[in-house]
């Protein structure tokens, strides 16, 4: 029997899908994580994980995963089709359709490797930057007609929207509201709940839109569980912006300095 | 007909494939891009890459390319399949699969966005870094049982292969051997080119295997024509090496400091 709806987080009604069989699963879109024309790209993007990780043959946990958003999606119903494409010792590879009554074509696309992974050598070459904690942050409190941000904490330390900036650097402290531990589908939203880039060099509001998120996870299930329900610290910049497209580069930070995820897109934007 | 082989480049050999009709091509391994047990990686993507770019319906350049290495690709012929997933306005999404006699599953699956660019306001935050000319590097000179790194005129600024590094950083100018003007398929191989990151900081020969591959471009056909046969500089670093599985991020870098193309990816290694 389904948790009764009041008790369940808005994050995990968002993501929460019906089995249907054969892989498919129906979903509905989340008025509470609402961008402008569409839900925010990040809790669709988070919904296609939850698709894998709700199929029984899943092994392991998230290794990379990509999303290409192909059209908008309109408020309502979706189904989600995934595919496990190949398997192998310890590895997965699946891919994963979204789509929607009226579209002939799908409206998302994605792929995905699960991982079993185990102890080995390691070395974190990358490190954080030096920020103040999140207390010592002031709390970003967004007044703007999209709803998805006020489903975040987000305390900036560099980098703030609609601000002029001599580049593209955030460094941003971003949970959930309310506080949620965090799992792989919350840190696949947090790697698009950057705001777009361009906003912070040419701060004037023109239509953008994300054409293709990359995330690669660099912990496995228990290290994620074991940041419960903290801050995590972010870290975005964009290196290019060309005819109509440019890129985000993100990294997204537990604690004791651990790289929970890298994230790169590429996102239009117009003129 | 198609042209005699002896005229053709090594590299427009080793990704040349045949229609078959209904968007399915036939192409075969090439001993010239070998590396230890199967194609050099950046071959393979080109040649899927060079799938969509041989359909007649295909409009626009690359803008993003995920390819998914699904499994060991044998020497021999293999079997690739474009299918257009949807056509927007001004991008295309396609997916890619590579298939292998005596494999029931595929071995590679590919994501790509085809866009169609325009003049728009422009933006270069990311800088390259201040390395000597090519003329002023070092050619190195693979002496490895690996064939394909002789495929490439590498000249190594910082951060070679087999050295002891105090990090995974890699600036290098590359062009292939013999030099050849630069497209699509010759910029998505150099995204792969860069030697394994581990082999900078645990320089002892272990197996190592790149999982998925991501690469953005950023100039559009004519800007990437406009570049010619001369070398571009690539930079590449590790991020974190965790429980099996690192990532690598790279930026490739033309004349006048123009961005062609940034690329992820994550491989596994073992112990």
């Amino acid at each position: 029997m389904p948790e009764p709806q009041g008790s369940a987080h808005a994050f995990d009604e968002a993501v929460r899908l019906e089995p249907s069989g054969n892989g498919r699963f129906t979903g509905h879109t989340s008025k509470k994580y609402w961008n402008f024309v569409g839900p925010f790209g990040g809790i669709t993007a988070a919904t296609a994980l939850n698709g894998i990780l709700q199929r029984a043959d899943r092994q392991g946990d998230p290794l990379s995963l990509t999303v290409n958003f192909m059209a908008p999606i309109k408020e309502g119903a979706f189904t989600v089709d995934t595919k496990l494409v190949r398997t192998n010792r310890s590895t997965q590879h699946w891919s994963v359709q979204l789509a929607q009554d009226g579209e002939t074509e799908p409206v998302l696309g994605a792929l995905a490797v699960f991982a079993a992974r185990r102890a080995t050598w390691g070395l974190r070459e990358a490190v954080p930057p030096e920020v103040p904690g999140p207390e010592a942050c002031k709390r970003f409190e967004p007044r703007l007609e999209i709803l998805w941000p006020q489903m975040y904490e987000m305390r900036y330390a560099r980098g703030r929207f609609g601000t002029e900036n001599p580049d593209s650097v955030t460094h941003a402290w971003l949970r959930d509201v309310p506080a949620r531990p965090l799992d792989f589908p919350a840190l696949t939203a947090i790697c698009d709940a950057f705001f777009p880039r361009i906003f912070l060099r040419r701060p004037r509001m023109a239509p953008i839109a994300t054409v293709s998120l990359n995330i690669y996870f660099h912990v496995d299930a228990a290290e994620l569980a074991a940041e419960g329900a903290e801050p995590v610290l972010c870290v975005a910049k964009a290196q290019v912006f060309n005819k109509g497209y440019y890129d985000q580069e993100g990294q997204v930070w537990g604690r004791d300095g651990k790289l929970l995820a890298t994230t790169q897109q590429v996102a239009w934007y117009k003129e």
